[in-house]
């Protein structure tokens, strides 16, 4: 790559020798070196590209970088790579850049593709529409393996759609699903009637991206096809996309999980300072706004505290108790959730569930708590009691709101990792205090 | 679904039906009724299963399930099942249970067989090695489209890894990679050394799981090559393995970040209350023990509360800023890394972006808490500076350990995720509490 680099950085450019050496090398890896190079250079690198190597290379690249590119090309090289770019590549790119490049690149292509793009734009972001390709090699009930052969050969659909060809009716409905293996392993003259899959495994277009996700972990897809209301073939999902969706939807939970809103698609480094700060600040604002409420919850316990300030010292330990053991439960149930692994029905167990977890955590964690305020407070078992007995209070709580809370939020259709720890950190904090001194005043009699 | 179930609930089984019903029906869906049923009823409803879709449905069922069967189970069905079962799923399998089951399950089958199981298991877990599967179609470079061909029709080789063919000299060393759809398409007398693809991506047996994922994504691949130190072919990776391994390192991640230890691949659901206890309790302990050193902290500078007990009020919004910010970089940081986009020798870079971070965030939010301070506390110039000033440095400092905990982590070797939010939290609370009454005792001369 260093090597490459050089070359690409020298002037004038060797043209014929990084024709030769690009033509060698994976598009992946090429789109990898233009986002290196500045806009000047990388432009020159991009125009050495034969045209479907072009195209290979650009469904690779980051929108920026796509959008910089097709203002600077001229209508013919857009023309050009727009035509052997796939109809998902085409859709993705268009949804990444302002409407005007949008449609000045719709423009450019054939009224057929600009129709195709057009209908899988129409689809909600995050559903399966959105995310299909629309180039299936389709092949009918009547035909043979000889046929089949043939009708893939003629084809011209891009390679990674044609290990599953699909079968459908005179109405276009799906009906059946063959592997090019169990084509090449059958006779030439056997109908594929009777050795295509009949249990098809498909998603509906409406489909949101997750769902589909977990059908391609649990039956171990490589392609999935993709039917609208009335049951017909309208396109394809294939698991190169649906690997990309789950990097994205992951990092998108993990960030929302700690208040990160994820603007962007683009990787950590080549995210500018302040955008990366306005993604944080908003919640890191929300949270420190609320912990007035915390702060006020104190100075209305001023007195007691006035008259026992050791006191003071068990908050930080109580708080973040709280707040670890509520994170753990939203955490397990975020992620169940985004598994398949936990559905909405199944609140009333999970609750349960996790008050039997959250008990015997408190158990444990009152006794050793108990034990070390006993044994640094000089004997004060006093003290050791309504401080172990608010930790214990507190988890139950913390855990119970913690694994509730996401659920309510997919219940009610918000994404659940914004209900997540630093939500519940505040309430959980709340609680902790409130607990705590209604405690103290009790057994101390203040 | 329920169909199904109350089928094979109901005595006497209705054989005939079930097994019809059972072939029309995919080998996921299969295991997952079965996991719904009792033992007695799964083993009677495994024996109706053929062979084949036996092993199949074997494959797709939890450990304790597995080991369940197999202990039940007459040596000639374990054998039936074993031999059919693919080698990577048997390895997995016995990597899973205990030893003596292993052992058992190995001597059931053919000694190719075990021989080859056993050098798999050789290899460490999470490595490529440990995932691959050594059933493989391999075309030598003197065939043709034609010779090619008939090697997939004879081989036999289980469907998932047919889509890709890879080409080996006679040292066995892998030379080129050839896709289903090319031999479909290409002529019948075409030499394969003239259509293959010199351009393989593959992995050495030793890599980390991690990095595959990786690739997969990076190159959009439904199948890899593995090689061993020697540029040999030894075995192949398939998506859906990967598919696998993404859910179970992002589970493992995200539970690690809030302190879960993971012991058990098993679905939430499924894991019992103690063992959901006892991953979570090692660490809320010794949060809760640490937490006696911010305790001790206060109690050090318990003359200044006593002259001016209002600043204990902003102790938790202090702390919880700092945590939150904290847990932030620490996110971001750890899911880049996970996805290849940060890597160790990026430190220092990631460092200053994350100070520049923290310095907008720190201005903004001071600012704001320096209006609502002395909105609140009738216009104290002073307290709003001090709480506005200790927060301020608290996200710049919570943000550059965040940051730099997980690469550290990362270069030592130890997981970044076991360096996460709650030892974060632990330190930043610490910083917050020495900067905020450092601070204050000088402003108010304490």
């Amino acid at each position: 790559m260093t090597d490459i680099l050089q070359l690409l950085t020298q002037t004038p450019l060797d043209e014929n020798t990084l024709r030769s050496q690009f033509a060698e090398m994976n598009e992946a890896d090429i789109a990898e070196i233009l986002e290196y190079l500045d806009d000047e250079q990388s432009i020159a690198a991009f125009r050495l590209l034969s045209d479907d190597l072009a195209a290979d290379v650009f469904s690779y690249i980051s929108p920026d970088k796509q959008q910089m590119l097709v203002e600077v090309l001229s209508d013919d090289e857009v023309e050009g790579i727009m035509e052997e770019l796939p109809i998902d590549d085409m859709v993705d790119f268009i949804e990444d850049v302002p409407e005007d490049v949008g449609k000045y690149v719709l423009d450019q292509v054939s009224s057929e593709k600009s129709t195709m793009v057009d209908r899988l734009l129409d689809y909600p972001d995050d559903s399966a529409g959105s995310l299909m390709t629309t180039e299936i090699v389709e092949l009918s009930l009547s035909m043979t393996v000889k046929d089949a052969l043939e009708t893939i050969r003629t084809s011209g659909v891009d390679k990674e759609t044609i290990y599953t060809c699909y079968v459908i009716d005179e109405d276009r409905k799906l009906i059946g699903v063959i592997t090019a293996d169990t084509l090449v392993r059958a006779g030439l003259t056997q109908p594929i009637a009777g050795i295509m899959d009949t249990n098809v495994i498909s998603a509906n277009a409406a489909d949101d991206q997750e769902e589909l996700t977990n059908q391609f972990r649990k039956y171990d897809l490589i392609a999935m096809p993709v039917v609208n209301r009335g049951g017909q073939l309208v396109g394809i999902v294939t698991v190169d996309d649906i690997l990309r969706v789950i990097a994205e939807e992951t990092t998108e939970d993990v960030e929302k999980m700690v208040g990160i809103r994820n603007t962007t698609d683009e990787p950590y480094m080549r995210t500018g300072v302040l955008r990366h700060a306005k993604n944080r600040i908003t919640w890191l604002l929300i949270l420190m706004l609320t912990a007035a409420i915390t702060g006020a919850i104190i100075s209305t316990f001023e007195d007691s505290l006035a008259v026992l300030p050791v006191l003071v010292a068990f908050i930080p330990m109580l708080m973040g108790a709280g707040g670890n053991a509520g994170a753990q439960s939203t955490t397990v149930v975020i992620r169940g959730m985004a598994l398949g692994e936990i559905v909405i029905k199944d609140v009333v167990q999970v609750i349960w569930r996790e008050t039997r977890i959250a008990i015997v955590c408190g158990i444990v964690l009152g006794l050793a708590n108990y034990a070390r305020i006993w044994l640094m407070h000089d004997g004060d078992g006093t003290l050791a009691l309504v401080v172990s007995l608010s930790l214990a209070i507190t988890l139950v709580v913390a855990k119970s709101i913690g694994c509730t809370l996401p659920i309510l939020a997919k219940k009610m259709r918000i994404d659940p990792a914004t209900m997540a720890a630093p939500i519940i950190t505040t309430i959980v904090d709340c609680t902790a205090l409130i607990v705590f001194f209604s405690i103290a005043r009790v057994a101390f009699n203040i």
